[in-house]
């Protein structure tokens, strides 16, 4: 587990990659669901986690990027709230588990960030955030791209102790995968699947990284409606994954038929699929840039729809034009860590995209949330699908778009698919990758 | 089910009601939970859900109070959406679902907002919400009390269709508990039994209604730390309800042994409690004031102390000083309906209190939420309980708080007893009351 140590190691070389003006980091507070008292479960903002390791709502970091000096700002509890949620640790007793110093109540904060000349923050999710600086920052203040690099370059790097929170987040959420293969029958509606795989989630102490997709429809990617009753046979897209206690995440996805064998047609998608992520995984190293995998993918599942009769033509052509991206229009996959897509609220394209590689703006390789070179120590998720959308398809089909490259006709017995996503999550090593969740 | 007559007449209830100018109600948005796409589950505003009945997020209904006229606000979906969402509802059918016109998209509300002299609109309880008030509102602009009141006249009473649903959410809620008792085991964490309890609210379709606390530690009246490992003979307290799928709250509370009979000395505790739920459920019926039921519960259970002799003196008197509030700090219960303290949003003393009855300043009682007389079609919780919190005990004794109530040298056996409340959800009937759920 981390250490005090380790925080405090993480801060000074932070202050040291700003170099001046003032650091401040605030946690998250409670986010109220149908009135201020009942709140969602509390999430700690990842980066005030990852610097301060503190899981407590409503208190704020800073860091003298010149001095190092690191405070921690807070409210004390009250007799009232020691008598409604048990005793609280104090502000002093939190910032020594931090390593940090106190710097006062979460006014004092306010007033000192008023009075900082150079403010380093970074860009804001919540609303709340965005008004606690918005009391200070003048209207021309933008978030610190200089802070921005610094963090990105920092957390995408995991350590030996947050791979073994990496591991245990897929661990749980394998032992969830596994439960839900187990306990989905012919006749249970999609919402019974759906409680098991997040009961689970939270009996392991934490909660779902994310909203668990439990579909029978699995070619809409986003689907987050559990109301469909399964029926035998039924390809049922899982895609959950688990959130450690300390805050680490799991994305795993996992496709089969309920109650039943694969039929002969299902295997056949299903197989190209789980062809492209063991490929894909045995083709990662330190080096190799993460768009080229994508592409890699991308020809695994044309080549692949080319012996099925539904694509056609050569197979680097039809992926350099985007035709591929009727079948498969997300991309391979994305950091993960401390978030789901790991520092995503820090903007995609810092996360994973440098000067060599930018973002593609054709359909489809444009959702590729990760093109630059991988690294030893990055985590990363790797999850090929094929999709059958009838939305999708008949646009393209009244557009006459890549007409060379896709059977249009041969697509009318794939209409009712549904869709197949594989997903594990790998940490890239010295020589190659390993599947996380596999010690 | 609610049909669309039903939304249409309650929209035209609340334009009588509130007479002249616009009303704005907003529907919620996603609420960000790490980085803004990885939202929280939604959840619908519940006086937008109450009178427009749709459970997308995003959308705005305004309400003409002379003329009635009911426009409905949302931004269309894009094909970019309905590849990642699925075929989305437009706005023309949501609209015609709930008997409403279209208005436009969300700018158009706000413009349509700004013109408007004379605007009714409900306290906030999220910042985007109040961002979205704040670019048309004047400083000095205040949430309406006569819209307020005016909702609280309609959701206070509970129809045929509503008790339907308040019946399931209770329900599913007595399921998640039975399962929970019968799977609580030594040996186990907290947390193991709330992922079931959890699970079980998610497998119904809907979710949970308020963060579950299960705990052996159920003097911490809110306590959602489940890290505890269960042994056997500890009590566990588990507070937790469903939401349905519709949106109305279940509430329940029960309280057992792990792996074991009752000692004798928690179930005379327990039958002090179980006494108070049943004889507060006996003498519920119209035109009773909840505060004399509130009342009733503190000298029933300050009686129950006197015989365990950790009270004495006076039963009336201890309890008019405030003595009970020691071991019952809360009150009695509350309003429940389509949010768990139904409109707490709106206002507690709103809702529960008005010229007959004002909340109590006293420690314990001042936390009654609901002091007003009962009127029939009025769901409310009835919630007593026991606790022995040192934190409180240490602190009044050492003030000399009430020694003539209290044998505080008594207290030390109990000083690790933990707590025990029970907990029903009942609707105030023509005559007496009946127990939700019990259908
Ligand atoms: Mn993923
Ligand atoms: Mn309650």
């Amino acid at each position: 587990m981390f250490t005090t140590q380790t925080y405090v190691a993480r801060r000074k070389q932070l202050a040291e990659a700003v170099g001046h003006g003032l650091i401040i980091l605030p946690g998250n507070g409670e986010a109220p669901m149908n009135y201020a008292g009942n709140p969602y479960p509390f999430r700690q903002d990842s980066t005030f986690r990852y610097f301060a390791g503190l899981n407590q709502p409503d208190l704020i970091l800073t860091i003298n990027a010149e001095t190092g000096e690191s405070l921690l700002y807070g409210d004390e509890a009250t007799l009232d709230d020691m008598v409604w949620m048990g005793e609280q640790t104090g502000l002093d007793e939190l910032a020594q588990r931090a390593g940090l110093q106190v710097g006062g109540n979460l006014q004092k904060a306010v007033d000192t960030l008023c009075l900082s000349e150079v403010v380093h923050y970074l860009p804001t999710y919540r609303d709340a955030r965005q008004m606690l600086l918005c009391q200070c920052l003048n209207e021309d203040d933008r978030p610190s791209e200089k802070l921005i690099r610094a963090v990105i370059a920092q957390r995408s790097y995991k350590s030996a102790e947050e791979l073994a929170e990496m591991d245990r987040a897929v661990t749980t959420s394998m032992a969830m995968h596994r439960a839900a293969a187990a306990g989905a029958k012919p006749g249970m509606r999609e919402a019974e699947v759906a409680g098991m795989v997040e009961g689970l989630a939270i009996s392991a102490g934490g909660r779902l990284a994310y909203a668990a997709i439990v579909s029978r429809d699995g070619h809409i990617l986003h689907n987050h409606a559990h109301h469909n009753v399964l029926r035998e046979g039924d390809l049922l897209l899982i895609d959950a994954g688990a959130e450690t206690p300390s805050g680490y995440a799991g994305d795993i996805t996992r496709t089969f038929a309920v109650g039943a064998e694969m039929t002969a047609k299902q295997q056949a998608v299903y197989d190209i699929v789980d062809d492209a992520k063991r490929r894909v995984i045995e083709a990662i190293r330190p080096g190799v840039p993460f768009r080229e995998l994508h592409d890699l993918s991308a020809r695994i599942i044309t080549n692949g729809l080319k012996q099925l009769g539904l694509m056609k033509g050569d197979t680097a052509e039809a992926v350099a034009a985007g035709a591929h991206a009727l079948f498969y229009p997300h991309g391979l996959g994305h950091m993960i860590g401390l978030d789901v897509h790991d520092m995503e609220d820090l903007g995609e394209d810092f996360v994973g995209y440098d000067e060599e590689f930018q973002r593609s703006e054709q359909f489809g390789t444009r959702n590729l949330r990760l093109g630059r070179r991988l690294e030893e120590g990055f985590t990363i998720t790797v999850e090929p699908g094929i999709y059958f959308i009838p939305i999708l398809t008949d646009r393209w089909r009244a557009e006459g778009k890549h007409t060379e490259y896709i059977n249009y006709d041969a697509l009318a017995a794939y209409r009712d698919f549904g869709g197949i996503r594989l997903e594990d999550n790998v940490v890239v090593t010295a020589d190659n990758c390993r599947v996380l969740g596999s010690v």
